[in-house]
């Protein structure tokens, strides 16, 4: 057994709901704010808080721009926060195979 | 790409010390506290807050006795707490697997 690996997991990616905006965003090239707020079930504040958070932690890149004349916001994975999700996923997966040897 | 996974994680094992503390603790019969806090490099107060959240929640049991006339702590997890850390390490493995299919 070994806790290090608990204790090792990125701080800013594993709060539930940056996690979730990460696995959602890991899997498509980018994502536009309400599609992330309505898959997630978040209100704006809230979606609006943990983006800021990733964005300042260099995780996710924002883009504001306009579609059919209203503003839209796209988000998508820098290429260090694709690199950072990797590594917390490949950690999971150890964290996993301690309690689940195959 | 399924982001509840994420968001169905139980938030009181999700924190990554008490996250630790499970997986330490569903690994043994049992465990003192100083092997805890040893292990987990956690200060007295910073283990005694996690330890006493999670016997809240009902997921470990506390234990104090005396061993050559000193008190002696030990935690073990309950089967409540068994039970509710195999289903938190059964989502992690499904969030691995969406990002690491085999």
């Amino acid at each position: 057994m070994n806790p290090e690996l608990s204790l090792q997991l990125d701080r800013v990616i594993h709060e539930k709901g940056r996690l979730a905006i990460m696995s959602m965003l890991a899997a498509s090239a980018e994502l536009s704010f309400t599609e992330l707020r309505n898959a997630l079930n978040m209100t704006d504040g809230n979606l609006t808080t943990h983006i800021r958070t990733l964005q300042e932690e260099g995780f996710v890149a924002v883009s504001k721009s306009y579609a059919n004349h209203r503003p839209l916001t796209t988000c998508s994975l820098s290429a260090p926060g694709r690199q950072a999700f990797a590594s917390y996923i490949n950690l999971l997966e150890q964290i996993v195979r301690q309690h689940k040897p195959e």
